[in-house]
């Protein structure tokens, strides 16, 4: 069975080496009190957490839940672990506490999501999914909806779900059919079926509430014509007790290529009482409240999977006998040495370390941007910060994850042929892992929303203000003779990466097409470049903390090798990826659809 | 359910329009009568086994094999199959005609692999393996062994086996313990514990023959002290009858990510009675006799796999309605536009398309090479082509495998979160295909291979030989107006080619760590030139029939547009692996086994 143990250490670093979290903290509302030992504290608890009630049930929960006549069962010990995530106060960290929560910032969510994820992904989207409906309701429901639901939800009692997607739609949501007729007591009858429902049924909570995205019988078509609803699975009386059973019925749950401790559920609605939030009509707009974050959380999929995996490699080529290094023998008293002698082996899991390391930099900087965003005492910060979370997100979410499928692919590749042997581990996370790069908005559209959407329509402004935060922190340290290897390259990207876009602007004036066609290489090569910016800066600090003489040096060494590592091997991807998106939409495009039959 | 319908046009004008294969014939000992029609006919029969057949058990056959006190059940289907595959003579086709083959040339079986895996990959482990133990048996027993075995094993009639693996060492064979100890009788006892046999029990043949690897009492130390033995499961009498069972039993078989329809099985030998092949301690030379064949053979899984999910990837993007163009609705009537007009799309398709053909057509010019290397008349050609073979080899293996892996992701990636529900069976193929880069000697091993002992070991010599017929092929089209964006490229890659490989010489003669830091880079990035070639030398083929106004112009003119695709959006990715192979060792060994901990 893997191993796990959560990457403290590290978090440490990037909280207060790297991104001065206290500061940080002192300029967010509400969050003036915290300090670091409070922060530290909740860290290692969620280690505890994490590496001693999740990661036990990982694995055997592969075997997936059942779904007997309409109710879903578990895996064996989600339940229990359920109940300790409860008790320990987790649901409620970040809520606010008008309704029961401790409302400490978003951005502390992202080391504990990261070490949650790690140990049980599929545990992770049970509460993941509560904390996105309970944020459509916090931002858009009545007073007496948020009474009667948020309390509960936010507690973890009742759980929650997002019900989007239809067997016919899932990205292009105006196409979707489910009914809402009103009732003559204000309530609605939804009608429809919604797939793919994360947590539409399961034995965990005593409730769950349903979010709807249904269509009024008047309603205009396509996107304009959705509507929000809150459809409880059990009805709820006006004070807050249960009362009947509504009419939805999860009809099957999917049998999927992995995170199969999640229950993915086929949800009917069938004239199902439901209760609308906010205005007609308006409901995708309310569904997508906290989009940005949650899509931050999907890409730490990435991050989470390719932690452990790594860990678990690391150790198998420590460990594992086989050959001798082609430099001699290293281990002379073993019949071999270990892999770990060999530079293939090496390259392998240095790639799925500095994925891990610099997504984990990414995701916490994009965290703690959202913090900014939602939080900060200065109305100008938060449009800045609102700015570059908008540019970041799509980056986070497609870029770490694939990069992170990359890494358990790379992991699981360590292990030779015993690595693709269940019993291990590791061909587990590189099933859970590929839906990172699925749900929550594909590879693909991320990228169209990057480029089209975030980059193009701001007429490069998205962009510009990250190229300026690379170029300041070029210009601070471009007389730092142990910063030359970085500062080059990254300015010399950094420059190219706006001159592209340029290109792609003016190419996709004539043409559209030529945005899809640039789109996923651009936002991979953006990554890479946002990556090597978030590496420079380790090593810089690194560097400064080195020269202390530290107890720890070598964790400090550890990560100016590692910058030097992906610097040398990894940024160098950009190469191609600047040519490639050039190539123009026409070898895409100029192919007629028939021919794709030969 | 999948779909699958075997590109035989494809592989036509391989065979016919591109490699001149009538000629080829005609050069081959043994093949000089044999006819295109012959060819086609049993090209055909092989798709409609592959159609009709394989691909309806190979769905259900996910479900794995079932093991039973010893026993191992294959999926249903399978059986019956089996039989149909022995009734049709399929297993006997390229066998030597002195026991029972029909002796046509290896490279025929190149396209039929790629149906039958196509169809259904787990099935073909099964006469796969089998055909490995009847070469070893050809080039290395005795006659008596010969007449005893032979017959029925090519017949189909009983299976075999190759028993190498032990728990403790997978690549590093010389660390093999199982033990052999010579009986009064001449025969041999062995003892001990193989892992990972593939077919090692089953229910489809009434004997199973195994080939194992062991140790003699006085043995030397490491590869050279290891022999090869026949330990069949039911012991055979002179006159070939059945007798006992032997002391050789299945102690369980693998729970593994994909190709649950193959058996992998843990053999126990506990005093089998086995037969020496040939010389004590020349085992592991006998085993590797057909090493190249199969390692080619192994890489196209990653092709046949890639053509199905391309197949299927390709009719869901026609089918599926979801968004409009970016250019205006493509289909106004219908409420979204198929995903097919999507730049992205149509870009993940083309980059499986432009593998499945391009590896299709390097597996039939290794395929073709290994031809001449055994059966041409001329001695001098048999010698060019067994050092091409030696060379392409550990490039059809690792960057088919490589390439195909994409593919099947990008496959599924098409079908967005439908590509995750196991009832598509996109994910079957992801799950099948991941083995294929792990056994038969890992992508890292192939890569060793190629630069360490194919190229730098012939002081570049077999990079020449291939380098020339580049250079030929460019020197010949030169003055073609049409060909230029194709021969500018490849001319300047094949020149770089040498240069990168001179500069890798040379450093690694102070360091040989240098070879296994560059290695996987420097066999990917032979891979994209190689498949460049072919690519170029298609698109030259099929401007020469289009200039005859053939019937179907339509598949010449998408074999151009797909050669342009492969030049603008894969070949550039040669650009990164230049320079991430010479970016040294030290970024990979400077780092001490230590610091993998943080």
């Amino acid at each position: 069975m893997p191993t796990y143990k959560a990457p403290l250490r590290d978090m440490s670093f990037l909280l207060y080496d790297l991104f001065d979290y206290e500061t940080h903290l002192k300029g967010l509302t509400g969050c003036e009190e915290f300090t670091p030992d409070l922060i530290d504290s909740i860290l290692e608890e969620s280690a505890k957490f994490a590496e001693n009630e999740l990661l036990p049930i990982n694995q055997p929960g592969d075997k997936g839940c059942v779904w007997d006549n309409g109710d879903v069962k578990t895996p064996a010990g989600y339940k229990q672990a359920y109940e300790k995530y409860l008790d320990s106060g987790w649901a409620t960290l970040t809520a606010e506490t008008e309704y029961g929560g401790q409302y400490f910032p978003s951005s502390i969510g992202v080391p504990i999501t990261e070490m949650m994820k790690s140990a049980c992904m599929p545990f992770g989207m049970y509460t993941g999914l509560t904390h996105g409906a309970v944020s459509s309701i916090v931002a858009h429901s009545n007073q007496e909806q948020k009474d009667k639901y948020l309390p509960n939800m936010i507690s973890g009692k009742w759980a929650g779900t997002m019900c989007l997607t239809e067997p016919h739609c899932g990205t292009d949501l105006g196409m979707l059919k489910t009914k809402a007729e009103l009732n003559a007591d204000g309530s609605y009858s939804i009608t429809g079926t919604k797939i793919f429902i994360t947590g539409g049924e399961h034995d965990l909570t005593e409730n769950i509430v349903h979010l709807v995205l249904a269509r009024l019988s008047d309603a205009p078509q396509g996107t304009k014509g959705i509507s929000l609803f809150i459809v409880p699975k059990i009805q709820v009386g006006d004070d807050g007790s249960l009362g009947e059973r509504n009419n939805v019925s999860c009809g099957s749950i999917e049998h999927k290529m992995g995170i199969n401790g999640s229950a993915t559920c086929v949800m009917n609605f069938d004239g199902s009482r439901g209760f609308l939030i906010g205005e007609a009509n308006a409901g995708l707009k309310y569904m997508f409240t906290m989009m940005n974050l949650a899509r931050v959380y999907t890409g730490m999929q990435g991050l989470s999977l390719g932690e452990i995996s790594y860990q678990n490699a690391r150790t198998y080529a420590k460990d594992r006998l086989q050959m001798r290094s082609l430099t001699g023998p290293k281990n002379p008293d073993q019949p071999a040495d270990p892999i770990i002698v060999h530079p293939d082996v090496r390259r392998m899991l240095l790639t799925q370390k500095v994925f891990a390391e610099g997504s984990r930099a990414l995701a916490l900087f994009s965290g703690m941007q959202y913090d900014i965003q939602t939080r900060s005492q200065n109305e100008e910060s938060r449009k800045e910060a609102e700015d570059l979370v908008g540019f970041l997100t799509p980056i986070c979410k497609a870029f770490m994850t694939e990069t992170g499928f990359e890494s358990v692919n790379l992991g699981m590749q360590v292990f030779g042929g015993h690595g693709y042997i269940k019993e291990w581990g590791m061909e587990q996370f590189v099933r859970d892992c590929r839906i990172s790069m699925l749900y929550e908005g594909t590879t693909g559209i991320q990228a169209l929303d990057l480029l089209g959407r975030k980059v193009l329509m701001s007429q490069g402004q998205a962009l510009r203000n990250f190229t300026k935060i690379v170029h300041k922190f070029c210009k601070a340290v471009q007389d730092d003779e142990q910063m030359k290897r970085y500062v080059e390259p990254l300015n010399q990207l950094n420059e190219e990466w706006g001159d592209l876009t340029m290109k792609i602007g003016m190419l996709a004036m004539k043409n559209r097409d030529e945005v899809g066609s640039a789109s996923v290489d651009f936002l991979m090569y953006s990554g890479y470049i946002i990556l090597g910016y978030l590496w420079a800066r380790m090593a810089k600090v690194a560097q400064e903390k080195l020269a202390d003489n530290p107890s720890d040096a070598d964790f400090y060494r550890a990560k100016i090798n590692k910058a030097d590592f992906y610097f040398k091997r990894i940024l160098p991807r950009t190469k191609t990826l600047a040519d490639t998106m050039l190539s123009g939409a026409d070898v895409l495009m100029d192919i007629p659809d028939e021919q794709f039959e030969f």
